[in-house]
C-alpha cells in the first residue's frame, strides 16, 4: 500500500509533542538511524545533516488537532486514487474495513491553494488537512493518495492495508451491480459495532515478518 | 486465497467428533504446536493458555451438519466479495470450478441478528451459517468472505483457490459480454460429470512445496 | 500463465512420430526423470509405473495433424477463459501477440459431446480440437482455457505468455472504449509483416533462467 | 514496466553524438559487457560481434532531436497499450505522473508506412516517432506501448513506472465515473507547479537496490 513516497509516523510514547519519522527515503529502506525527532509544528529537534521529509506537516498537523491519534500514515495506495479524482464516495462493504462507513472526507487542495504540485508542504495545508479529517479514521486526498490515522501503529497500518482492499473490492462491487443493481453495504449499526475491536492483530505480526524478511533478503 | 484472518480446519481422523484448528494467529505463521482440538461445540480440550480463533464456531457446526466434511476453510476471497454484497450469482464457467454450479448460498447474518460485527462469534451464529450451506461444497457470506468445505483438506484448499478464479473470471466474462451479451456457463450435466473427480491432486503438492518453501525463507 | 494444471509437450526430434511430455505433476515440479516418451496415439512407450497425463489426447492428436507443428502447450490462461464463454471474438491489437489475427477458433466441446467434464481425454475429443483448431496457432477452449502451438517451444511458450497478455489489454481496450469507442486492432497487413519473426528470442533466455532460479529457491 | 523487450538507452556524459543501449537481451539480464556504443544514426561504434537491438532507431533519433535529453525508455506498458489502440487520451490525475498532463502524443505508425509489424526498425521510422513526441516527456505508440524520455535516467524510468500507474488508475476513475460522472484531473497550474520538481528521488535508490537484489538471487 506504501510505495517509495508514502511515510509513516509514530507520537512519542514519552512526549506528547514530539513525534517520530524517517528521513526522505522510502520507507522499505527505513534503518533504525533514518528516525527522526519532531515537535508538532515539524521542526526537527536534531536533524544531523538528514533530510526531512517535504509533507511532514500532514503528520505534525494531524497530531495536534487529534490528542489521541499515535499514529499517521500517508500513503498513495492506487485503488484508492480513483476514488479520490471521482464523486463516487467510498462506502463499507468489507466487514475489515468497516471504518469506511464512518464516512471518510476527500481532502480537495485548491479549496486551500490553488495551482500547487498536490504536495502538503507547509503548516497551513497540514492544517486544512487536518480539519478536513476532523475525527474520522482517514481523509483521501483529491489526486494525490490517503492519510489514515490509528491511536496505534498496527491499527492505523492494518486500516491503510484495508482500505486498498476495499476501494478495490467496491470497484469491482460497482461494476458487477452495474447502473441499477442493489449493493448491500454495512449498516450503521454494523459499522458501530466493527470499529472499537480492530487492532488488526493477526496481521500484524505477519506483516511485520515478512518485511523484515524482505529487507534481509534484499541487504544480503 | 487467505489473508491473515483465514483459517483451516481439519476433522480429527480419530474422532468424528472432533476437528483441529490453529490459535488466532496469521495461518502463514502456523507452526505444529499452535495446533488446538476441539469438541463439535467448539470448546478447546487442551488450550495450554493459547487464545481460539473467534470463528471457530464456523467450524464445529458445519462439522455437526455434514458428516462426510473432513476439511474447512474461511476466507475473505477478494474477488467473491464483491459478489457476495450484489444479487449477482455466481454461475460455473470454468471447469475447475465446476462445483460453483451446484449452487453456492449467500449467508446474510442479519437474517438471524442485526447490528454485528459480520463475526461468526457465537454457536448460534455458526449453526445458521451450516444451515445456510446445507449439502453445498460452498457458502458465500455476505460483506465478509466465503466458507468452503471438502472431504478432504486438498479438495477444501482447492476449492477455495479456484472460487477465487472463477469469481475473478465471472467479472470478466460479465464486463466483456455486456448488458445484451450471452454467457456460456457450464451446464447440469456437465457440472454433474466434473465433481466427482476434482482432487487438486496435481495443484496440492505443488502448493505445499511452495507454502513450505516461503515459510522456510522467511524464518531463515 | 501456465497453472498446477497445464502441460507443454515437444515433438521428439529424433523421430516425427514421437513427443515428450510429464507425468502427471505441476508443471514447475516437473524433472528430467518425470519426461515420457509417447506416440502419436498418445501411448506411453515406457510408463515404469509413472502416471499419464489425461489430456495428453490434445497433444498427440495436433502432431498428427499438424506435422510443421514442434511444440504444444495446454494451459487454463485466466485472461483467456472468459473470451473463450463469451461471443467476443479475441483480436489483435498488440504487436507482441499479433498472431491473434490469424483468427482463433473458439472449441466447443458440446458440439462433439455432451454432458462431459470439459476434460480432452480421449483421441475422439483431441482429434476434434485438432481440427477446430486447422492450422491456426491457437484454439480457445470453452470454459476451460486454450491451446497454443509453434514450429519451437519458444514459439509456442512465447505465444501462451501474450496470449494472455493480449486477452487482458483487449479487456482493458473494450472497456476503455466503451459500446460507442473504436478500437485500433492491428489489419491485416501487419499481422502478416509481424507473425514470421517471433520467436520471442529476447525473452525466452530470461524466461528460462527465471523458472530454474526459482524452482531451485523452492528446493533449497 | 519493461518486459523482455523493453530497452534503456543513456546519452554519453562524455559525447553528445553517441549513446550507449545494451545488447539484444530482456533488461533484467544486462551486463556490463552488454552494453554497446552508438552515434546519433545508431550506427554501433565497436560492436564486437554483438547484435544491436533492432530498434534502437527510436533512441538515436530522440536524441538528435532533443538535445537536452539524457535518457530514454521504450516499453510495452501493459495498461497504457489499451489507451494507444482507444480515441480516449491519457490525462494527468495522479500528482506522480503530473508530466501526463503537458499531453502525450499517440504515434500511429500507419501515418509513415503502412503493413508493418509496428517495429521502428528504420531511421526514417525512428525520425517520425521523434517528431510526433515533439518536445513532450512521453508518447504513445499505438498497438505497441510507449517512449519516455527525461534530463536524467531516474526520470526516465520514474515517468515510465508511473505512466504505467496512471493508466491503470484511469481506467479505473473512468470506470467509476461511468458515462456521466465527472473526474477531476489536475488542472494546468498544477501540472506546472508538478513537473519541474520530479526527479523521484526517493525511489531510484530503492528501485535501484530491488534490481540489483532480484539479479543477485538470481544468478545465485
Amino acid at each position: 500500500m506504501i510505495d517509495a513516497y508514502g511515510h509513516v509516523s509514530l507520537r512519542s510514547p514519552r512526549d506528547a509533542n514530539r513525534y517520530y519519522i524517517a528521513r526522505s527515503i522510502a520507507p522499505e529502506r527505513v534503518q533504525l538511524e533514518d528516525l527522526m525527532e519532531y515537535d508538532l509544528d515539524s521542526r526537527a529537534l536534531d536533524a544531523q545533516g538528514r533530510e526531512s521529509v517535504r509533507e511532514r506537516f500532514i503528520h505534525g498537523e494531524i497530531y495536534k488537532h487529534r490528542p489521541e491519534v499515535m499514529a499517521v500514515v500517508h500513503n498513495h495506495s492506487p485503488s484508492v486514487v480513483p476514488f479520490t479524482v471521482t464523486d463516487v464516495p467510498m462506502r463499507p462493504l468489507f466487514h475489515m474495513a468497516a471504518f469506511v462507513g464512518e464516512g471518510l472526507p476527500n481532502f480537495e487542495i485548491r479549496d486551500v491553494q490553488r495551482g500547487t504540485d498536490l504536495l502538503i508542504k507547509t503548516p497551513q495545508l497540514g492544517d486544512a488537512l487536518a480539519k478536513k479529517l476532523g475525527p474520522k479514521p482517514a481523509a483521501l486526498m483529491r489526486g494525490h493518495g490517503a492519510v489514515v490515522v490509528g491511536e496505534n501503529l498496527p491499527r492505523a497500518v492494518g486500516r491503510s492495508v484495508y482500505l486498498e482492499i476495499s476501494a478495490c473490492m467496491q470497484m469491482q462491487a460497482l461494476l458487477l451491480a452495474g447502473d441499477k443493481g442493489k449493493i448491500t453495504y454495512l449498516d450503521a449499526a454494523e459499522v458501530k459495532a466493527s470499529n472499537p475491536v480492530q487492532d488488526y492483530g493477526r496481521a500484524w505480526p505477519l506483516w511485520r515478518e515478512k518485511a523484515l524478511a524482505r529487507a534481509k533478503a534484499e541487504r544480503r
